[in-house]
């Protein structure tokens, strides 16, 4: 993939720079790495037949939404579950958009923050540039409506920047202000992504940051320091 | 507020075009609108006192801080309120950050769509340009850790952009693809406001989009409908 993704950029006329952001859409990272289900190989056990009907949804894909999730957060009209990252999101991620056929669903990286290491070393040393690394997916939310790009992976850019400590204009201290600067990213790239657009790849250029080891889990609030649950 | 933006653009060099969109975040449209109060006038109710004990805080600030609310969705170490507007957010937006002295602190404004729609009317006016406007604050979420600059209100974009019955690269049809725009330009912004910075207006340039009367409380998603909580 990293060939792919510097042959993409020089046919747009783009060569990466030190300092370069490349967003990527977890569908294709999931398709480099083949990490996907067939649908015909699939054996719904009774829980996920239960589920299905009641979702009126193919029983094999919610089987396999069950196998990527820890828990189940809600199931009615969407199955809103918790995977086996720890990530909140619709059908663990489990899709079948963007892929030929009726068969194959992708699934999320195994490890997203793994996948966007692989993906940033690859590039540095192909285009001898430092390139950070996001993976984004589009995920919905609470109270809010709308799908938004969040960052499920990243290497070599914050994930969260921490300003505790500093102080505002006028010299009082800032408390609890934490930002989510990954998912800040992800969101800029994703309104140039689309969705069916088909733009799984975008650089993100002249973004201030220090080069860090923070990675993308991190960003998973712990259960018990949940305040909006 | 209009003629102090467009002399501050004028001062980084840039004149407003078609199709720009500014990002202002709320701070600066509650102190142009005097949406404020001063804690030193404010007589705490007995709710506001004992919640105040127990959070450890100044119970003229709760006392504010419920007088914007409708209702409380969390109160521990920090106080997660629904606001009049039905936003969701820490201390209903009440803020004593980048304001002078310790008696002042502001609140949201009273209706950001409305001050986002005037400000975009007074800014075309002015400048003669389509120019659309966006009021951002830096939020919490619940299971992911770090703020998010998301749109309070917006004129002249897209609050949400509904893909639906649009197909995918295979022709699939994409389901419940509708995205929330405005919060990732409000993201996108975000990376760039800082938050100590003191940077309070952005002007993202080059977005396309198709000029709308959307509005920002309608990202809000009607309590019946949300299936994450």
């Amino acid at each position: 993939m990293p060939q792919l993704l510097i042959a993409a950029a020089r046919r747009g006329k783009i060569a990466f720079e030190h300092g370069d952001i490349l967003v990527v859409a977890q569908k294709i990272v999931s398709k480099s790495e083949s990490s996907a289900a067939r649908l015909l190989k699939i054996k719904p056990s009774p829980k996920a037949r239960t589920l299905a009907k009641s979702l009126n949804k193919d029983p094999r894909l919610i089987e396999i939404i069950l196998r990527e999730s820890r828990r189940i957060v809600r199931s009615d009209h969407v199955l809103i579950v918790e995977t086996r990252h720890g990530l909140i999101c619709a059908n663990a991620g489990v899709d079948q958009s963007n892929v030929p056929g009726n068969d194959v669903v992708t699934l999320l990286p195994r490890n997203p923050d793994r996948s966007a290491r692989h993906l940033a070393a690859a590039l540095n040393k192909l285009t001898r540039k430092r390139v950070a690394v996001i993976i984004s997916d589009t995920f919905g939310r609470p109270w809010r409506l709308g799908l938004m790009n969040v960052a499920i992976g990243a290497s070599g850019v914050p994930a969260l920047l921490d300003l505790r400590g500093t102080r505002d204009r006028d010299g009082k201290p800032l408390h609890a202000t934490i930002l989510a600067v990954a998912d800040e990213l992800a969101a800029a790239a994703g309104l140039v992504m689309g969705k069916a657009d088909g733009t799984p790849a975008v650089i993100i250029r002249g973004y201030q940051f220090q080069p860090t080891q923070d990675f993308a889990a991190r960003i998973i609030r712990p259960a018990g320091e949940d305040l909006f649950r």
